[in-house]
């Protein structure tokens, strides 16, 4: 069964993080895992073009009902109109989660993981207990 | 752009009706669209099915959390933990739908689809006012 | 236990129709229902204000975030940023339904309730199988 | 207008806890502010039953469809059926909030709250910046 991976993390984003999110997108992509994530720009941008280098298939859970914010790697743009709600609907569509750096809306996804059960990885992103840290993608 | 295409429709039908939906998935995928559905059984594993015999993408909006009610000729699927509030994802997910046969679930469908100003066909289906009756699924 | 009365229709609506809900949202109040509703004007305001009238609670869900297209008889403003998802939830929190007028929206709660099994009545609204017309308030 | 304040924490907790929510919601329907709160037990338990005492209006937004995990002490049971996706549901029915102890499900509320730009206090509970820390509930 294929493996449904959800990248999270900020909007706007350092160059270092960008390429930790890149690096994690290829190897989510080689692995032959989906990549799931909030669609935007920064972290889950990098980690969508990673994925379609290597070939891999991105899905983006966008906020708006129009979609205009979302990256130009994602495969399938899932409008929903909900707002940052949607961050739930990205939390639950994934098996697995990895948040690299990130705001607010990145710690409500960590927390939603958290609370619904799901093993979720950081790098260098908001120190949660429950959270594992990790350095590199790809650990 | 990527056009994504909503098939709405029971999760049991008649072979005819499962004839048509096949037919249909068929056709969104030599469009290139993206077919997004429901997930389930029925009219959508019939359009599901045809997609994928053409080569297209596929995407199930599930009910669960865990996506044990997924037909198995899905690329991607989002488990949503919403019961059947999910329709209005699929809807929402979608720049066009098409209505094959269905009952309540479909109808909710067709309403928020109007509601919500989306253009959508109707093959076998509730006769509502603003639903685009059509016969085929070349039409 | 208290029971929650769901009173949905369309923002607009001809006087005929205000009286109906106005009516009908007394008697909800008389027996000591609460009432639900989309929070707005039309069908909903009218049955708001009968409601408030005999001292009944009023609950609004709101499609909006801020809430500015609430009614002035609402003693619980629900805002929720949903948009029209919103409908599902005022039939998700009501145990019964009467349906008033209405266009889209109200089909899509009306589609809703039945495909969750709720009982619901309609007053000069949709005419959809399994829908139980009447022609009163009273009723 | 009526303000609604947003009580938001744990499902159990400690004495202390129950205490100190307890007199927090007696604090919020002294003020004639509406209690809004998942409806469960634990800190939403004793900040309804604080409210009631003093003639307050609480309503409790449930994560099943059918509110068996409601509190005793709720004036409006507003059913979801969305299970922890509801927190954001309380989250944005209030426009402010205060966080009693708890745990993922009061982080991710948290979360929402700080990332809607919503101004939360807590009491005993994660410290997160943002996120006013207060010692008592009459601060």
């Amino acid at each position: 069964m294929k493996i449904n991976v959800g990248v999270i993390g900020g909007y706007q984003c350092s160059e270092k993080d960008y390429n930790t999110a890149y690096h994690l997108g290829r190897l989510i992509a080689r692995e032959g895992w989906v990549l799931i994530c909030g669609g935007g720009g920064g972290i889950m941008e990098a980690s969508c073009k990673g994925a379609k280098e290597e070939g891999g298939l991105t899905v983006g859970i966008l906020p708006s009902l129009e979609g205009d914010e979302a990256n130009p790697y994602l495969d399938v743009k899932i409008t929903t109109g909900l707002g940052y709600a949607r961050n739930i609907l990205v939390v639950r569509a994934s098996q697995v989660l990895v948040a690299v750096d990130g705001k607010y809306g990145t710690l409500s996804e960590i927390a939603f993981a958290l609370n619904e059960g799901k093993p979720i990885c950081g790098i260098n992103t908001w120190v949660i207990k429950g959270l594992i840290k990790v350095k590199t993608a790809q650990e």
